[in-house]
């Protein structure tokens, strides 16, 4: 019923798909690919040009924001990287100390430019943790997240850390039914905290927690009170997940008209949104995105960080490929998929194990002959490989055409059409792997050399793939066998 | 290091939480939510209303769009599901007839309006489900997707579809490194196909591929022409998964003046984007919107269908339950993760597994008070339960409160805090489980029903913990027992 049921083939098993090969100057492909005039990806500064017939001409990425805008930061932000905050609070997570250190350090040499830690005041070991990751001597800053209370932030301040990030709770719903504090006391508290952690040389940021649900009016009055006395950032916080983009600009453009100071996001994904609401953040002016590896948090969790990358590489690829190691993420992503027990999505950005799969005949054609058409990110950039899936019934003789190059073997294009019809024929009933195909391609080659096969014969081809099959039976069996047996995979 | 690093416990095992049913009115947690003036949903018009000290009053949906727009079709639109297409380009996807049939009656169940289906010139199978499809009788109505192409559309309407969706890609790069064909042909072979699939009495739908690569200009051009023969949706394409929410908007809010038809839009999700994507689409006047059960599609596939219905019944949660029988979603999204062999993401809006798992001290103590205040979604709606996890380190007094009263047990706030501070000693080592929990709160409560133990005697609670340990274990092996075992789950 599935490709896979019979468990011969695991998930990121590719046994069924070409690997698509574009940064070497050798082998079948790269003479295809050359031979329509395009070469795939090049290093042009905006990430894809296309050479040949314009290989002077810098094509401009196509994917970059259109126009400019003097508001967004989409090639100018910083990372606030909450794995060992926001990740803590995510039902799986109990990381030990440990762990947390691998996790730090990966961090850091990913190149995060901020690592936000759970507060010290949430338990003795939190306390000793952050402690210790300050001593680290990382490149990347070291945040601790605090209530916002003059206990959590002299036990913060004593740790080490290069910053405070500082939270309450401003909407009315929150105020109703969590902390039951008025604007006046928290704006009170707030200058308190604010001043005391700038006291002692050190950043702080000042946020609202559940602010678009916040009146507008008191948010805006206590961000404008927080920037006057000196507050380095203030956050945003889509606490309940429940923002969509155009609120989001909407929200970050209104502050950004309001507070000098830099502006800091922090975005549930409850229902799927919190990546663009990231995107659509920073193109309002925000600077600063918080994110956790997979997303890991409360609920489904916040934005992304491997889905943030994708969006913003999008837009600016040399950008993100100066700022971050990016070959680095998928190990990354796994490092922290084992410590939580979860899985990377198959459905990931970047990482997914199908995210540079192509598999419909048109996309694949038009891959083979120019990456761009069918893709954003480039695989080489995050040390992945594209594939193109040809043994199923979606396929189409381009991709074919471009298996039976790279196996060397010399056939015209309708022999290529051909062989693709039987292709297609034997997968409707069931997928066929990589060597399936190879198979047939074989047989059908040696079919044409030998003068028993021309374009067409059907029973010709079904005669020759059952020798083929019993042939190799008899191989596996070490015997010759000509008895009847059930259907191989190239079987007729 | 992991909580579940022993194997004794399976993610979906909700050991170390407190399940919260808000739905009836007995048990000691409603009584403690009673307390707080809250009752948490009511049934309210708009999903969200909170009773008790405003008893009286309807609040307002706080997700609801805020400000009208007469572009806006939030509440007015209709889904393509298009699992039986696109997510047949999913590289693990093959759908024999049986499991294509068991999908489309699942969708048909689940209320979709439209149901798409792989050309039928793509395989002799692939026809002959489309019409065993169309025989099944179902409400959905059924369409099969086909390049702009005579020989297609000939073979597509006398399957017995309902529709049929034209495509044809109209980017300059498709046009350079697929197709090869230039924009007079396109319009001209546009106009053949769609007057011939009208002729047959049967709905038509153009749609360009990598729209937004595209020229404007042309793109407009053609739909307006495609509109002025009638035909019945255009459709939008980020094929590639490139675009943003804002360049989404502005693409359909000029088409929508430009063209009298309806407006589909299809959204890869290579950024995470394509959720995000479909909810601003429809904010600009789209009407339809393509989906597939998880997002399967090719690479990492389009905009899921949870992810879109999570995002819509956060605006209006009435229309969305009016139209789906939402607790059928996570049964559909196990039968297309069980035919393509992928696990549903622990990340999935509404059905990933902790998607209702409260953690944070903070938001436990607002979710047992309101669970508006950190849910946009109300599980009950899904068939699903909220949890509460208690038993880690970052734990607070109120969700441990809320225990305390779910087991009976009578004990002052100082003595359930004093109760919380061990446990979180206690998480600090590792992880405890609901159980673990459950027998300190006993022995804390004997203890301070025998007078052995008051606020603060933490040698005394160690005891305690000891002795309720070595008779537990006493008890396990069937006899007496006083040697030193290893630390215990609610060990000293």
């Amino acid at each position: 019923m599935c490709p896979h049921a019979n468990g011969d083939s695991t998930p990121n098993d590719p046994s069924q798909m070409v690997p698509v090969d574009l940064t070497n100057g050798t082998g079948t492909h790269s003479s295809s690919v050359a031979a329509n005039g395009a070469n795939g990806h090049s290093n042009g500064v905006n990430g894809h040009t296309n050479g040949a017939n314009k290989s002077q001409e810098q094509r401009r990425n196509p994917y970059a924001p259109r126009a400019s805008d003097f508001l967004s930061n989409i090639s100018n932000f910083k990372i606030i990287e909450s794995t060992l905050r926001e990740g803590e609070q995510f039902a799986n997570a109990f990381f030990d100390t440990k762990t947390k250190i691998a996790i730090a350090k990966a961090l850091d040499a990913f190149g995060v430019e901020y690592i936000e830690l759970t507060s010290p005041a949430a338990s003795e070991q939190s306390r000793a943790d952050c402690e210790a990751i300050c001593k680290l001597g990382l490149k990347t800053k070291i945040l601790t997240h605090i209530r916002c209370h003059m206990d959590d932030a002299r036990i913060a301040v004593e740790t080490g850390v290069d910053g405070v990030d500082v939270v309450i709770g401003t909407s009315s719903f929150l105020r109703e039914f969590s902390h039951g504090k008025d604007m006046a006391y928290i704006t009170k508290t707030a200058i308190e905290v604010i001043e005391y952690v700038k006291s002692k040389g050190i950043e702080v940021r000042f946020s609202s927690e559940d602010s678009f649900r916040s009146d507008l009016v008191d948010l805006l009055s206590i961000y404008q009170t927080v920037d006057k006395i000196g507050v380095n950032r203030v956050g945003i916080a889509d606490t309940v997940g429940c923002a969509n983009p155009r609120q989001v600009y909407d929200l970050v453009r209104t502050l950004r008209g309001v507070v000098k100071c830099d502006i800091e996001i922090h975005l549930h994904n409850d229902t799927g949104m919190a990546i663009a609401n990231a995107y659509t953040a920073l193109e309002a002016g925000a600077t600063h995105i918080d994110t956790s590896v997979l997303g890991i948090g409360e609920r489904v969790g916040i934005t992304p960080l491997g889905g943030l990358v994708a969006c913003l590489y999008a837009a600016d690829p040399e950008y993100v490929k100066s700022k971050y190691n990016l070959s680095m993420l998928r190990e990354i992503e796994n490092l922290v998929a084992e410590a939580v027990e979860v899985n990377v999505p198959f459905s990931n950005p970047i990482t997914g194990y199908c995210a540079f799969t192509h598999k419909a005949g048109i996309h694949a054609k038009a891959i083979l002959n120019n990456p761009s058409t069918y893709e954003i990110l480039k695989p080489e950039d995050f040390g992945l490989t594209r594939y193109v899936s040809i043994g199923h019934r979606l396929t189409g003789w381009n991709a074919v055409k471009s298996r039976v190059e790279q196996l060397g073997l010399k056939l015209t294009d309708d022999e290529i059409k051909d062989a693709t019809a039987k292709i297609k024929e034997l997968a409707d009933v069931r997928t066929q792997s990589m060597d399936d195909v190879d198979s047939l391609l074989r047989v059908y080659h040696s079919g044409i050399q030998s003068g028993e096969l021309a374009v067409g014969q059907k029973e010709a081809l079904d005669r020759l793939l059952r020798k083929h099959k019993e042939r190799s039976i008899a191989n596996a069996n070490g015997r010759d066998s000509s008895s009847s047996r059930p259907a191989s995979p190239v079987g007729a």
